[in-house]
């Protein structure tokens, strides 16, 4: 059995993957230096070389290319929660098996999200910046008033672990909160109402605040167009944590300005795979401009980027694969139809 | 009973202030046509004019001159929550009763407080700088790490009506919670340990995050001082809700120069009442240049700045004036000499 593990791993990262497997796996990683950055470019070739032969991979990249040039390739350990790019027309062909780490960083991407409706609701970020200029923002009136959530309605929109968490939190802030998830005849205790799918607009007529934590797939992509941010009340204010290809680019950018939409808050970008250099594809800013906007607050793909985050997701990423190389099911397994 | 409403009250809530009084009562505002300004400056005058027969007045504004110019003056209705700036030595010589409106934002500046925290430990403002500059974040290294509040511990300072709030959010986030209260023997079920106001110094030392909730009173002012600041974990947030004099202005800037406090956060600022105008002492700027730094992030005064809390704060406030001339202790009664 030979494991790849797919980074520039660390002497230590090694370590801790070798006793997290059966004595006697073989495991290699990528030649490099640094125990952060991930493979791209110039490394690609090491990483092709490593994987002519092997069994299994754990990594944060994986490039379609990479997972033809391995041929013996049947268990893959994905380390991010969100599971678009990956092949999935390959692993279905092949019967590769894919486990990924959607609770691992589950609480700081709630977290994150939190931060950007408040800073959204509360306009920090543009209060920041009229202080620093030394400009004084008077009260109540001349466009420098901030919402309450306490009495306003939250939109979860894709009620796992993380939307989970959202609604939590709404809750301690004494807001009403409506969810849409698949199957909306399963409720949860921190949503108030639930709506399946097909309910989407109900729901989001009733928002004050929209928070996206619904994986990107094939149900998903473009699923918040036109016709969903014109179903919401004047003036809400929408957060994407999840990915960017789920909200219709041109569709916020017109929402905003006919005012439809009253601040886009996102963690997460358009992917323009041709356009950019590959290790900018999530951060990468909107070709529309809508992160120039002042009615846009944005981070790039930063949600996950907190202290021990790196640990956690390699530990549970080893979990996997350690089940999935004895050939349980492992905890992150994840649905190669549902492709999450 | 002659009633001055101190501000330039629109005919709507000139009617509103008329219909909660009992019948009879004379109520006078002071002449303008801007329904939201504060008088200051050249309305002094006509302040100073419409209290010289006055019995009681409800108002946003009081300068200490315009309370020495209505000798008949008694009873206050102060349309705040914090009674600092309040001539405190004139209303015991002269036993004039007082209320505030402590719980008519409550929610708005506890959210306040935790847009505050959630951008310093997630570098909101910073990211998204670099994001609309289209500079890259990297992950996991280079100063563009996060926290995460999830296990992390919360040291609220003032445990009142906002301080609370603020704890039972904290324990939505699964933050472990501390309080600093007067009397330490009362516990909060959103508290985990409470302190009393002499362990200040062990609470702090516990805490990931602080959040300063006290008013400001003779027992307060300066309590966040070089001591206060060293008991603190290293790299703390800071965040203030409270009052700018609170905290010891060359001491936090010390504590960010050594790295001690990491982010400090606030919405209130230290008054120089010589050295600005009136109508902006509570949004002035640091003159150490505090506001001014990248690991501090600032709003001015901007709490209760949202939609229809100066609704609430009059409707509260007219409930207290009510109750004060009918010679009963209204809910918002403040201790004269507490100062809260």
């Amino acid at each position: 059995m030979k494991v790849v593990a797919g980074w520039h791993a660390s002497p230590m990262e090694l370590d801790r993957v070798r006793r997290a497997l059966p004595v006697g796996t073989e495991v290699v990683t990528l030649p490099g230096h640094d125990a952060v950055a991930f493979p791209y470019g110039a490394d690609r070739a090491a990483y092709l070389e490593a994987m002519r032969d092997a069994d299994a991979v754990i990594t944060w990249v994986l490039p379609h290319d990479v997972v033809r040039a391995a041929p013996k390739l049947a268990h893959v350990s994905w380390l991010h929660a969100g599971c678009d790019r990956l092949p999935f027309d390959e692993f279905r062909a092949r019967g590769i098996t894919l486990a990924n780490v959607p609770d691992a960083h589950q609480a700081a991407i709630a977290e994150h999200a939190w931060a950007l409706v408040l800073a959204a609701v509360k306009r920090i970020v543009w209060k920041h910046g009229e202080h620093v200029a030394g400009r004084h923002v008077p009260y109540w009136r001349d466009g420098g008033v901030g919402g309450t959530l306490s009495g306003s309605t939250l939109a979860v929109l894709g009620v796992g672990s993380i939307g989970a968490q959202i609604a939590r939190v709404a809750h301690a802030f004494d807001m009403h909160v409506v969810g849409v998830r698949r199957n909306g005849t399963v409720p949860h205790p921190h949503v108030d109402r639930m709506y399946g799918e097909h309910e989407l607009h109900l729901a989001l007529a009733q928002a004050d605040v929209v928070v996206i934590a619904v994986p990107s797939t094939a149900r998903t992509r473009g699923l918040i167009d036109a016709e969903a941010l014109a179903a919401l009340r004047p003036g809400a204010v929408v957060v994407n944590i999840a990915r960017g290809d789920i909200v219709v680019e041109e569709a916020v950018r017109d929402a905003l300005d006919e005012g439809r939409v009253g601040v886009f808050a996102s963690d997460v970008w358009w992917d323009y795979e041709d356009a950019m250099p590959p290790d900018q594809h999530f951060g990468s800013p909107s070709r529309l401009g809508v992160h120039l906007r002042d009615d846009v607050i944005v981070s790039g793909d930063q949600a996950s980027n907190v202290y021990f985050a790196r640990d956690r997701m390699l530990d549970r990423g080893l979990e996997n694969l350690a089940d999935m190389i004895a050939g349980l099911t492992p905890r992150g397994a994840v649905d190669l139809d549902e492709e999450y």
